[in-house]
């Protein structure tokens, strides 16, 4: 049991003489406690154990980790039931941009604007808002990916990338049909009310191995992260393709990687080929960094030779940036680094998580034919697009992606530095994601070494996640900077020493 | 054009001498307007035509209907970008439950546990807030239909639905299996990662003709309404039963209508036990009342054979009342009418719409067997809670769903003096709904008439829906009463005339 902060700063942490290094969260949230503080002799304490029990009446507890009392919680540091002070580097599984109870953020919450936008919630297609085009233009059409102008808002991630299936099944048909002034068959409007063939087409998604998209019936069909998500769970018979195996760190082992590249662009251009006279490909879906299913990387020239060659087969190319998205890999977009050429660029971005809003960018093309053809009741919700507009400004005015991308180069620097010591030996490996900001993440010997290391850093203070069968993934949030870096990197070194 | 409220009170819209008539909007909406007030001369006017063009470089207008003002409406009355006063019984799709700027909801939103939970917006599924048992036990856990003492939250009725769907299958292969503790197979476990059987397995969702279940994948597999909906869209191969094609008014068509659902419940029989063979139906789906399909209504005993056979063969039973959910059919939950006997309950029943927040009630036995098999980022929005409790608690004081069904029934009696005038012959069939609150309904005389007279309701102060080919469905809110049904039912009456 301990009640301090930590202030062991790692040699390796020096910091940059750049702009950007100037951030810090006390900017943006005066209050952010300078350290984490454990009450408890377990992270939950009693409290958060009890909570989690009355829940139990009616819902599902069996994956809670902590109760959070959220009034309390400021900044980077989540406070628990218990009253446990935690540095937060998972951020509701990468969904939090900026922290906890940001005053700017609870200021908006507080305005007429706000407050009249939540409680007279439009049916946005048919009766948006007179400010929705302001509202937009000021706000998430700032960040559209390039090329990528027209965009429609959903409430998540995986109905943002289920609305971008369905405009790729559409615009693919279309182009079969010879365009969007062919009329549709009767034999197509008669069957598809039957679910059947041609109305209802044997068209597919190809996703790849390890690649998460969501989990409703579309876009689980595309999700191949484990089995546990998937089981007994009735499914397209959509193709999946691998994703690159590849040695870390990537700079290391460039030649076997490339060779590991290569065959799986030819596995994945076969699939292509191949489902032509089966399940045409309408639609390939990818990760920048395959996220949940372990933190997995691959070069900027894999991802362009795979947009590219979607394009050659025909399919239109999905970039889920659900979880990438929103600056933490060091560029707003993380399909930015890829160095897509004008006329390559993806044609649907998707996003969600820390956006708080969620949607898909996309281009004009591929706007349905006819209305209603992409439509719900809602179609998003005006106050998180309100949300994101001021998160944006502050992303902005206090340069966070840039902080984040060289708060990342220290960070990477600090635990390449711990990680190559004797107390990480034989229990991490694979350390990754240099160069991605603070997206970083690493391997444990083994998944159960990997769970206890997650239960003992809560334990010490700071509340961290995993992902894939023995990965550990850091997710801070943007406002992450020198001050949680210490906490992190000196909690990492002291529970490495207690396995 | 006119700038007037309207109060030509018809003679049938006598008020009933009861206590729920005593309720008027005012004591919840005291700045209501009086009446409509058209100040253009076609509504959308001007400045709503512009707003859409402006909309329309970034997002497809073409469903637009008008483009409110929501900082200036108030209670059943909605301002468009021209400041024309509309009466909307349309409500969002259906999904305004008290009104536009209704006081009580905006001092909710300005308080502190509003806009914290607003901007600190948690993964529940593992870090719940610590009031979270507090404000579902105090908001919609109150409203539980009888003996589903479970809750999923999730932030859409589609997703409602897909939720539904998934405890479904996997509670469906858990009784195959044997039981909660058989383990999976490795080849369930590999086979599932290839979206292919036995891991995924060839089970299917019934569903009904002119049913709507979402716009989903697994959802819009369920949907039955238009072939717009689904052209294009890959879906499972998945059963539709007819649903019976009554004669309205029913008490005067008993005999035939008895017939016709003798015949459906045949024939959905008949595909329950034919499924066997090929795609076992994991569960059963259906509306209390067919609502986007176009107002079709059922037998109560229908429905309870519905259920009772459903449970013959095995299969779970879902009942969506997303639509009709929430008090409009004169009971808060529209199946409670169906007269199910302990033990008959559903085994889902899913909500969304004027709830605001969504979700799926069930019953423990549907808990999946092991965590994260039910697991999404957000898994439903605590602000939604939020504001269900503060709407339950202001439809129960005020007794609101009781006043909604003697506004009904008054309403109902209007509309029939009404329609059996010459005003309506030829023009107007088919009204339903008598007895099922303000969920009222008519066909018109052709689908071109159906459109003709919505829009020129609108031009006359009067924000009304279709759905199905030919119908205008009526879904006020719930604070609706007499001084709304007589600006709604002159408007009628006066454009009936014109047309």
């Amino acid at each position: 049991m301990f009640s301090r902060a930590f202030r062991s700063t790692p040699k390796s942490l020096r910091p940059l003489r750049t702009k950007a290094r100037q951030f810090s969260s006390l900017d943006l949230i005066p209050d952010e406690p300078s350290g984490p503080s454990v009450k408890t002799e377990k992270v939950p304490g009693p409290k958060g154990v009890a909570a989690s029990k009355e829940i139990d009446t009616f819902q599902d507890p069996r994956t809670h980790v902590i109760v959070p009392n959220y009034e309390q919680s400021s900044g980077n540091y989540l406070v628990d039931a218990d009253g446990n002070v935690l540095l937060d580097v998972f951020a509701q599984i990468s969904s939090i941009a900026l922290g906890y109870n940001v005053p700017a953020l609870l200021e908006l919450a507080k305005t007429d604007e706000f407050a009249k936008a939540a409680m007279n919630r439009p049916a946005l297609g048919s009766f948006p808002p007179v400010q929705w085009a302001e509202w937009l233009k000021t706000g998430l059409l700032t960040v559209q990916p390039k090329g990528l102008d027209q965009l429609i808002t959903t409430l998540c991630g995986s109905s943002a990338n289920e609305t971008a299936f369905k405009c790729s099944f559409m615009a693919y048909r279309q182009r079969e049909r010879g365009g969007p002034d062919v009329p549709f068959t009767k034999e197509e409007m008669d069957s598809c009310m039957d679910n059947h063939t041609p109305g209802a087409p044997q068209l597919s998604v190809l996703s790849f191995r390890s690649g998460f998209h969501g989990r409703l019936f579309g876009s689980l069909s595309a999700t191949r992260s484990k089995a546990i998500h998937k089981v007994d769970i009735p499914a397209f018979d959509w193709p999946a393709a691998p994703f690159p195996e590849l040695n870390y760190p990537l700079e290391e082992h460039v030649k076997e990687n490339e060779a590991e590249e290569k065959r799986c662009l030819e596995e994945y251009e076969k699939i292509l080929i191949e489902s032509k006279s089966t399940r045409p490909v309408a639609a390939v879906i990818i990760e920048p960094i395959l996220s949940e299913g372990g933190d997995r990387h691959a070069s900027n020239n894999y991802f362009r030779q795979l947009r590219l060659i979607a394009k050659k087969h025909g399919a239109f190319f999905i970039v889920d940036e659900v979880q990438t998205g929103v600056g933490a890999t060091g560029t707003f977009w993380a399909h930015e680094k890829w160095g897509l050429k004008e006329g390559e660029e993806p044609d649907f971005v998707t996003f969600s998580k820390k956006m708080q809003a969620a949607g898909v960018f996309h281009k004009k093309e591929t706007r349905p034919n006819a209305p209603y053809r992409n439509y719900n009741t809602w179609m998003g919700d005006p106050i998180r697009a309100l949300q994101a507009r001021e998160m944006l400004k502050l992303i902005k005015s206090h340069d966070l992606v840039s902080h984040t991308a060289s708060t990342g180069l220290n960070l990477a620097s600090s635990f390449k530095s711990l990680f190559s010591s004797g107390a990480a030996q034989g229990k991490i490996m694979n350390f990754r994601g240099e160069g991605d900001g603070t997206y970083l993440a690493w391997d444990m010997a083994s998944p159960a070494l990997r769970d206890t290391f997650v239960g003992k850093m809560r334990n010490n203070g700071v509340q961290i996640g995993g992902c894939g069968d023995q990965t550990v993934r850091l997710r801070p949030m943007l406002t992450f900077g020198e001050r949680h870096a210490e906490v992190l990197v000196g909690t990492v070194e002291r529970v490495l020493k207690e396995l």
